[in-house]
């Protein structure tokens, strides 16, 4: 019998950072070793809060490492109450919160639980790269046994923070330096990707039929997030994000992923934290990045759905 | 009876600034006012011979004016010989060059012919916008009789010569920022739209029924062309870059353009010569550009061939 | 007999630019051939005006031709009304103004007179570097026939407009690019040797014995000169940095020089407009610059006083 | 009676470090509360093993622990063999080496030893600062309790490694960007006043007059160093550039400081690691940093011989 796959989600949750911690926590193909948080989409003492919470309402019963709350150079970008309000993931109500914080610090956990693993680990970011540019930093040895890097972050189009660059690497840029080139294989699911996983109300109205409690919190976040990408940006459904991460691991033929050099710019001008994705193979670089390209929505979605079911019925 | 539309074409030719030179020179809807050069795709000798070479043989009675030799600050970029061949139009056969140069400089001509017109006059730059920034500083007063600044140049999602910028802005994208800053309208072709100008061999075929001079040349252009992008790239059809910028002058319905704030990195960094095209109007600096979109590429290839049609039969 | 070395002077005066001038207008050993004026000290109408009232004033009879009023590449640095006040040459009192500005462009009055010189041309810039960088990417045909580039900008310790900058570099960092990399020598006197020419209240006393037009107008100049000093950095006596250039020309011997590879910042960051002197040769690019080291002070005075004496009795 | 100041060294001995901690251990007025190592003049295992030879040798017992082994953010810069021979120490023969490594590493050590130190700590870097600013960001709750940040690097004058840039900083601008915008006061000892510390041979010729382990062991380390500054240089003495750290600290009228605003360039451009001290105030940020700008070089002389001869008789 194949062996489950080790990771670790190092994330912000975050409404989609959540859905990320939904899809991994279940699946029989992947063993959650636990999950890091750090500053991005909301400061860090909410993330974590999140994180619990959101381990806490799905019986997800893994450590929760609180990490890094700030860059590791240059001030943090703002956070984005627009998208996920002010708790960093409005929408459910989650019962009085019990479940307690590990007491390591999320490098610390990084680097025990890679080193101490039997097999290679894969980090699987979804928010700011601070917390593993500092464990790559801090503990080299732990290189040699990270399988793959599968994270969320950057694009090669454009933007969303600036027209050059996203969120994720533009609030750390020169964390995202030290991972696209610490020499571990990087895959990046950029906006390019991410906002092919658009969760209409028709993707809410079709989970809403999971009677599980992933399927309701799936379903208590994505009505918050669908409401807000509506009125910050417009949008009748929200990029789903930090999911295709999971969605990757689980089944990487739901999309197309290709290999090539990425640059990232920490210039501090006007492109500062862009991706730049050697897409058409211009300089003679050495490759560090599995780029993904093209989602097979359908799959997608299938996924979701499939690892909903998995938690407890209502 | 309405006037025709005065334009300067700058460009340094190159097989694609030759078909915008075809579409321009006998449409009744533009007057050409004459024809500068710049250092680009290949030398400032050669581009210049080309320039001539293409008026004499198409009976294109208009100034033709030798510019800027070299990028306004950095040092140039190689030429591009892999796309262009060694002559920088190799493929037709031209007869015995007895057309003389204009004894003015570019950026003397451009202010002279600016200042000296009855109407405004639109700039239509083709290849790095060296001679357009020089003459803006060096004699300001020209900006409030430039009607629009419409080139081929940049790109909103990845570039040609790094994952980031593309040839003409790299070129000299100090001269970029002089013209996307300089207060007039820019109406950027940027290779999100020229990579959809693509010329395949049915192109070239429908083309090869034009039994006219203009015909013929474009004929013969676009074998060599169509060669060296196959040879370089691998692809079956070459963009057409530059005609998309005239295309646009006689019928701007065949592309959608949008508003937008563009800025020019300059930082000498990874991401140097990149135009960050502010397509989601993430910030709140005043719109300075209107970006080609999305081309109707059945229309574009019909303004192709209408005006083919003007020159003189074979 | 010893041919006069023929020079250009570009300024943008200001009270130091003036001095400059005075120097070098009379002196036996130079021929002024002209003077051109770009925006810097004050705007380009101004310093313009100023040129003409010395050049009146002195009956110096060269050419004055009006150069370019912005940088060539980035927004213009503000003025500097704190120093040199609001016409940009406070403190003497000039007869109404009859000379007329010569009608050439200072770029392309600087390219004729070095091409058709019979002897090769010192270029003595003492302001921003706008002009003299235009006129060598228009016509690069004149580096040959450029002798040296003495100019006044730079410093290798601390700047004067940022820690990092010196103004008329900082004013135009492109154009500096340009001039310091063109493959002609260049002698700089930066503020680590003009801040050795330091005019003190002595000086101003002792120049008031020289009783001619010159000394005159240096007394009225420097003493509106020393007041600014005084009120805006609290220092008894103001450097008089543009001199030192023609200093240089006439005694060679006033100063130390020292042959190094200086490079310029142009990246945007908090080092923008930095003269990297490599006074330790720590680097093995090529020396492309003489900068100016040690100031013999008494010397240096001896040569603006006997300079002085050559201007008509009052 | 006055409490002793409570200090940790943070460096990469590295001649100029090993007599900076010797200057420290046994001085009253100091508290050596342990020593960190960091990557710098040569790699993290030899100058751990160069602090813990020293402290054996002169039987200092404090923690050593070993620290970063790269810097944060870019790739590191090479070691300094050329100043600091194979060993990063040569010169001194130690005996075997039995003191043991402390276990902590050194970004714990110096979060739990300020967090739980009853005094606030002052941190003495001698190195890159790249566990210091790993220490701020990991645990930014130590900031309250850093009394100051007394360093060995920058300059705001010219560099060593660079013309911008020293070595210490340029070998972790990033480390240093953090350092000194965390929001507590740093002393910083740049090369402009460590080039007045320089350790001619009369020097060494009085210190051999020292008749204890620390004056065997600083005639040692600076005949060798003597030597390699001249070979390197053509200098004939070397600038002591560390142990005015804790000269300052020992006796901060030794040196006159300065207050004033002081950025780091990490641009990556070519004054990238620069140190940009506003001397002259030009800027209004608040003031981060007090820069030496004078050094008393008797006094500094007699501190250093006056704390060597509190080491054991030979």
């Amino acid at each position: 019998m194949d062996k489950r796959r080790k990771i670790i989600i190092d994330c912000d949750p975050g409404h989609d950072d959540a859905v990320a911690i939904m899809l991994a926590a279940r699946n029989p193909k992947l063993e959650l070793l636990g999950i890091t948080t750090v500053r991005g989409n909301q400061t860090l003492e909410k993330v974590t809060r999140n994180a619990l919470n959101i381990c806490q309402y799905l019986n997800i019963d893994v450590p929760v490492c609180k990490g890094l709350a700030d860059a590791i150079v240059r001030p943090s970008l703002p956070t984005e109450e627009r998208v996920h309000g002010d708790s960093g993931l409005d929408g459910p109500i989650f019962p009085p919160l019990t479940k307690e914080l590990d007491s390591r610090h999320a490098v610390d956990f990084i680097i025990e639980t890679v080193l101490n693993s039997d097999d290679n680990v894969t980090l699987v970011p979804t928010g700011p790269l601070s917390n593993i540019a500092m464990a790559i930093k801090r503990e080299p040895r732990i290189l040699e046994k990270i399988d793959e890097i599968v994270l969320m972050g950057g694009s090669y189009q454009h933007g969303n923070v600036t027209p050059a660059a996203e969120f994720n690497i533009m609030a750390d840029a020169e964390a995202a330096y030290v991972v696209f080139h610490c020499g571990r294989p990087v895959v990046m699911m950029g906006l390019d990707l991410t906002r092919q996983a658009l969760c209409y109300p028709e993707i809410v109205e079709r989970m809403s039929h999971v009677k599980t409690t992933g399927g309701k919190l799936f379903v208590d976040l994505m009505k918050f997030f669908c409401m807000t990408q509506k009125r910050t940006f417009g949008w009748e459904g929200g990029p789903l994000h930090d999911p295709t991460t999971i969605a990757y691991l689980i089944d990487p033929t739901c999309m197309e992923v290709k290999e090539m050099y990425t640059e990232i710019d920490i210039s501090g001008g006007c492109s500062h934290g862009r991706t730049n994705c050697d897409v058409f193979h211009l300089s003679d670089k050495p490759m560090n990045s599995k780029v993904a390209m093209k989602l097979d929505v359908e799959k997608f979605w299938d996924i979701v759905e499939d690892n909903l079911k998995r938690y407890d019925s209502l």
